[in-house]
């Protein structure tokens, strides 16, 4: 059975995880016999946004504790887990992505990485293990291998952001809502999720595809290293 | 095209909407062709728990502002809905049916449903809608039909759980986690969802034969009125 880290950034798509893309890959990991690690850092939201207006509140929220919600309790600190617990790992959108895991919201192409999530994702990749991403979660994959690895993504079609993305060292590629881009070389997989207009069941598909592309992956990772 | 109410109750397990039964319902609605009409009371949450612990804070939160953020700022407030305007409504679980919509976490059997959801869920059931409730929701449809229409309903195996809703005067049905319950003279139809041990895919199962019971038996009932 794959053991498959899932990285959230909070809970709700304006200042979190974004729920849907959340749910439905624990869903797809749970339908395609994975075993699940949920993680989040352990520290204060950026900020706190009202869903109803979509306006900042003067709230303060943790990361963890709100990210806790989608996991009903069931998750641990990204700090504690290493790469050799895992045979991959993926991180669902939501502007916590942009906004928690990492400062692109605000810092755009200068952006930095959480320094937990970084580590993790560093020590996966130079394990050989595939690493997922969802939505605008491509923006942390950037920051953090974009000049070393020019990682081939999707991030949906909004020119600023692919801009941004490419500045930071990735290529991208334009794909559809329910279509997922493979870099094989890197092991990395990408799929645009609510980056683009989508129904939730856009969502289960495009989802459901990346999380197949990536057991797939980590199947032929442990192959090779056994 | 079905138009389906989804009534949710806060956003996470302990003191709100369930959130993976609430996407998941959404999720096969929309597979199923229906359109959603997400909605929530717009009052104070009893309370705010940090579900990394389990423990209450003393943090105050809105039950249709959280609710928000499982709908991605696509909601309104329960009260401005009519039952003319909808084919069936669908009552996701998690504690905040226990504790939002209804007061079945602190009276039990003697507990009050919010005035505006019993208000919609009786013009449902007044114009032979009908109801779908998942996991402890059912404790709503008991508090508010118990007396009047003996409903038969499920609510998982927790023996206190199933003597207070026997004791609101409904028939309670033990179900296995991917069944559902279908009572066809009052138009309910109920499945356990989380009230027993379950796997997220067992949720979606759930959820999915709950959406399309209830499409068919709303599909029954637009037949009927034309």
């Amino acid at each position: 059975m794959a053991r498959v880290g899932l990285i959230l950034s909070g809970c709700g798509v304006y200042d979190g995880s974004e729920i849907h893309e959340a749910v439905l890959t624990m869903l797809a990991l749970d339908r395609a016999g994975a075993e699940t690690v949920i993680m989040a850092p352990d520290k204060p939201q950026m900020h706190v946004v009202d869903h109803t207006t979509g306006n900042a509140t003067k709230q303060k929220r943790n990361v963890l504790v709100e990210a806790a919600r989608i996991a009903r309790g069931d998750i641990v600190d990204v700090k504690t887990v290493r790469a050799s617990e895992l045979d991959a790992v993926i991180l669902p959108g939501g502007y916590g992505a942009a906004k928690n895991l990492s400062t692109f919201a605000t810092d755009g192409d200068q952006c930095k990485v959480d320094e937990d999530v970084q580590s993790l994702l560093r020590e996966m990749h130079a394990e050989g293990k595939p690493i997922g991403a969802l939505c605008i979660a491509p923006a942390v994959i950037a920051g953090i291998f974009g000049e070393e690895l020019h990682p081939e993504i999707t991030i949906g079609n909004d020119a600023d952001t692919v801009a941004a993305l490419e500045s930071m060292g990735a290529s991208h590629f334009e794909a559809g809502v329910t279509e997922v881009v493979i870099d094989q070389h890197n092991k990395i997989i990408t799929t645009p999720c609510y980056m683009l207009p989508a129904r939730i069941s856009d969502i289960a598909t495009g989802a459901e595809k990346a999380v197949h592309a990536l057991l797939a992956m980590a199947g032929e990772t442990a192959g090779a290293t056994t």
